[in-house]
């Protein structure tokens, strides 16, 4: 491979997208330009698991990640989940000696990132203690996403965290309807069917939502956040 | 304050005994030397908490803190615990941006701990990229004997959990004694007491374990183990 220019570098090069680019050597700018490469991922595709080998450090260009849980007998609990413009580190866990949980991450949508290889990233934290320093950070800030989660599930009562839920889905979309099947919106919040199914038709009862096959319609936004505030 | 020569600073100093001591310059070195002090808890004692000041980084002398969850009813949930020679980070979780969660820290037992307060430490961080590193990864530490706490209680039968506990504790003192109520075992585990008692009494019908006030006495530690492998 031949020796690219720095100022060519900056241009064409897909891992100057990342946020430690500027604390990078010219040296090291150049070998991440060689190896950082762009990835997609269908809609339900496994992104990392513990049985599979180290992706490495993804920047999120389009799409959707979810991170999450698994129990052996198959239930998951949702984490968080990654958008446009964030970086997935955990995908990347391997490499970092002081993380060290059975974690899941699946494409959500359809997602396009920029992916530093697992090898690559390894031998970048080892030499740059920026670096290493921001995969830690970032490390940090989903264990704060993580343990609101925890919070929610282990400690609000259900039909709060149901209320948040629908809260914060419409509030990404601005519209009233929710394509999900109840079965759907359980696993993502990481409780049973039987118990948002009941919740669903307590709203539905009290005029807070209209059910219909695979979908909910929300008819009343302004006492669903009054329930999901605990009032 | 007078100044102190550096060779001074080494043998008299608290601040050494922290890992990051050989990342800091020499004048980081004196300005912790004389910013570390000595502290002390009782046991019970809050060490940190959501509404208190930030106390700092602590360093265990002696003794043992308990960090935990706390619902808006009083129930918790024992996340991860220090013992001697262990460093508590999240006590100073008010200086890192990127930790932003409502964690509980108590003294289990009396602890004594050099301790740096926030204030130096955040502008420790702030200059030093390594103790910044430290830090983080620290807290990635702690993320990853969290997410295995985590992982006990959402997934885990309720039965091989309490047979986990037991076997763990009696695998710190090597006795067949565990002198705790059902309340704190069931505290201890993130559990109800209703479920404790009631598996207790099982154990003890499987001649497993003999209750007695106050105590449980394990009568029969590799049948548990083997409840604890999930056979």
């Amino acid at each position: 491979m031949s020796e690219v220019q720095p100022s060519a570098v900056n241009r064409n090069c897909l891992a100057c997208a990342f946020p430690f680019w500027g604390q990078l050597t010219p040296a090291e700018q150049e070998q991440l330009c060689r190896f950082t490469r762009p990835v997609k991922y269908r809609k339900g595709e496994r992104v990392h698991s513990p049985v599979e080998n180290c992706v490495g450090i993804l920047l999120l260009r389009s799409g959707q990640l979810r991170a999450y849980l698994l129990s052996e007998d198959g239930r998951d609990i949702t984490l968080y989940r990654l958008f446009q413009g964030e970086v997935c580190i955990l995908s990347a866990s391997c490499v970092m000696d002081s993380v060290n949980f059975d974690l899941y991450i699946d494409a959500e949508e359809d997602t396009e990132a920029y992916c530093i290889g697992a090898g690559v990233f390894r031998q970048l934290m080892q030499q740059n203690v920026y670096v290493r320093c921001y995969a830690y950070q970032m490390t940090a800030e989903r264990f704060s996403d993580t343990m609101w989660t925890m919070q929610q599930i282990l400690f609000m009562s259900a039909d709060r965290r149901l209320a948040i839920f629908l809260t914060d889905e419409l509030a990404k979309t601005g519209g009233a309807d929710l394509h999900m099947t109840h079965d759907q919106i359980a696993r993502y919040m990481g409780s049973a069917r039987e118990v948002v199914s009941r919740l669903l038709k307590y709203f539905a009862g009290e005029g807070l939502v209209r059910l219909y096959r695979g979908g909910v319609e929300v008819l009343d936004k302004e006492r669903l956040k009054q329930i999901a505030h605990g009032a």
